[in-house]
């Protein structure tokens, strides 16, 4: 066998969908990669023979190996704070006095309209810095901070350019339709018109976002509408997405799913049709614990449900400056099981084997076999479950990205 | 003016009490140290002349400084993990299961016991070196995972060395009367007895502990075990503190206040007596929002009623293997804010001044002004609510422990 490199002396959570283990497990394991892929997986005691003197072997230490990381929804390249809103907010001013005052999502706009294309870069590399260094190596990014033509082509631009000077590849998602700017104040179908005939057109030849996605709630755009931005996505053939049954139940998630979504987000008021819809569509649903910690919700998303129609859960940070300013994909397995009483299992596949399939990337990543690719993270554990049950002391020891070792 | 440093170009949140700005800042500001010692802080206008050639100038661009954060309670020496059981939790299975099967704290004094100082060091130092990454200078640390003579000893030596070999100052608490442990079940005063008799002596002799603490509820300790463990430490000279309140209001608060505490710890049930008896004593409220989060509790401490009475609260990590295993003084400012409602002002009082006064060190640390020991952060945020808003990407840049720039 001629390998690039071998990890042995290891435990596995292989995350294979075929396993009869939890987690996939594979005590005192091994696992070879060559050029960008995974080679050999297996017990240690099944190694075939390999040249010992040519190829680079890393111990373990009975230290386990996951799956890289991968987050599958954030909104991580933004300009402006909003700790002032934040601080204003418990002081006790009321979100009509923070609008007032040019807060809430309008201060993102425009900070993001004002800020260049370099400074929304190192912005966005510091966060996505921080996330590998807790093991993260495929994270999706949305725009929807724009709300105008050209500032939603500038974050996809920094989106895709940040994904091509950094080891962790970048998705990008194109969310014009996130709020209604300003300037089309009572005139949503007009700004609907806008993402459609002008914004998605651009986007697609630019090749800028590999999916589309729509925030679908009473206090933004409605089934309807939705419908014709992801009708509009779905014939240029971009994946689709939503926000969707975050504060309300408006049927967006069915709307979606029926659509042939990849996965519909938030999901708190889902209810047992919706969840059927995603059963028999193979939607996911994405879990957003941070935002549903930050908001002090109150109302779970319908985690039963999705458990009894074998509905793919996935574990996302949503990262944003509004309403989940927590820069941690590792934190929200912790909060995954804190809050919405998902299992370590169900929230560490949340942010492996299901994340991918929210990314379309079920077939490269989010499982260790042969062949797919070889992203995964040494961690210093005793268990899978400690990665979602402590924080705060990083374990993750080493990151391989495509085969290659990342430093640290 | 000889000075060994001096930061210019800088914001400052002095926390200063005398102060009357929020977080007592001073925009535009120049701090110089002299020894250990800040030697002059104000406006960069009113700097007098020192000599520029034979001075290091640190020019912050504009960030801010902060005194060094001090988490005022932790368990942060302890073996084992917990992980297993959390998951077990999560599967189904009761507290009672667990105990059963030799989880809860009893798995921890279990690993305690085994576990040799080297290892605890180990573990400690890892755990101090991701509380001092995000700027905490000061730390107390309590044992009560060894529940006999020689394991508590042995918890309060590692605290001790740990504050010894690390440049984050560690205050010890003697915490024997955490729990019963489990071959005194049905035997509690015997095993206060213990404590009082032969632990507290020891520990006394050896000079391990700064305080003396008791976890007083129903489950544990009731209100005149705790009396006779406070009586003996205050008759020793130790300063006392208490784990009360927690789950439900038997008066620990006032008892502890009225001997003179330095803080009362959790208090999520007390009432307005019990603030009232704080006020008139001066005991701190420490706030702990992390076990909080990871217990789904309902009922909030008296926030108001601390507030109206003006007892200084306290943010605190409470960082430990069974109910708040969040190693992360910052994110707990997050947390203070997010689910009790503090004010970030009140959270960062919380982790610097008032947090000295709970750790009796009122007059060394916690506020940046002449005279008091320099320790203190640069930050790269551009408001000090900043702090509590946002988490993941580590905005400390720089720390500074009694004068010295500690490498990152
Ligand atoms: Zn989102
Ligand atoms: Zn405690």
């Amino acid at each position: 066998m001629n390998w690039d490199h071998i990890w042995i002396d290891v435990n596995i959570a292989t995350m294979d969908k075929q396993s009869a283990s939890p987690y996939g497990v594979i005590n005192d394991a091994a696992i070879a990669v060559k050029d960008d892929k995974i080679a050999w997986i297996g017990a240690r005691a099944d190694l075939p023979e390999f040249d010992v003197l040519a190829t680079p072997v890393y111990r373990g230490k009975g230290k386990w190996i996951t799956p890289g990381l991968i987050d599958a929804h954030t909104h991580l390249v933004f300009a402006g704070s909003r700790a002032n809103e934040f601080e204003q907010r418990l002081q006790g001013a009321s979100y009509q006095d923070i609008a007032n005052a040019g807060g809430g999502i309008i201060s993102t706009v425009k900070a993001c309209r004002e800020a260049d294309e370099q400074t929304l870069f190192d912005l966005g590399r510091k966060r996505l810095n921080a996330l590998a260094k807790e093991g993260v190596t495929t994270v999706e990014i949305k725009s929807g901070y724009g709300l105008d033509t050209d500032t939603e082509l500038k974050l996809l631009r920094v989106a895709k350019t940040l994904g091509q000077h950094h080891h962790v590849d970048v998705k990008t998602t194109f969310l014009g339709a996130h709020a209604i700017p300003p300037e089309y104040q009572g005139q949503t179908d007009d700004y609907v018109e806008l993402v459609i005939n002008d914004m998605l057109p651009k986007v697609i030849e630019n090749n800028l976002a590999d999916a589309v996605d729509v925030f679908c709630e009473g206090i933004a755009f409605n089934l309807q509408q939705t419908k014709q931005v992801l009708t509009a996505a779905k014939n240029a053939g971009l994946a689709i997405k939503l926000h969707a049954e975050q504060l309300s139940n408006i049927g967006g998630s069915e709307l979606a799913a029926k659509m042939g979504a990849l996965s519909v987000d938030h999901i708190e008021y889902l209810d047992e049709n919706g969840v059927k819809a995603l059963s028999q569509n193979g939607t996911c649903a994405v879990l957003l614990p941070g935002a549903f910690y930050f908001l002090r919700e109150t109302q779970h998303p319908p985690i039963e449900l999705l458990r009894q129609y074998k509905v793919p859960m996935v574990v996302a940070s949503d990262f944003n400056p509004g309403s989940s300013p927590i820069c941690s994909t590792l934190l929200m397995l912790n909060m995954a099981c804190t809050l919405f009483k998902l299992t370590p299992e169900e929230a560490l596949k949340g942010v492996t084997i299901n994340a991918a399939k929210a990314l379309g990337l079920a077939e490269q990543v989010g499982q260790l076999t042969v062949g797919m690719q070889a992203d995964f993270c040494l961690w210093d554990i005793s268990s899978p479950a400690e990665l979602a049950y402590i924080y705060g002391v990083n374990p993750c020891e080493q990151v391989i990205k495509a085969g290659k070792i990342i430093a640290q």
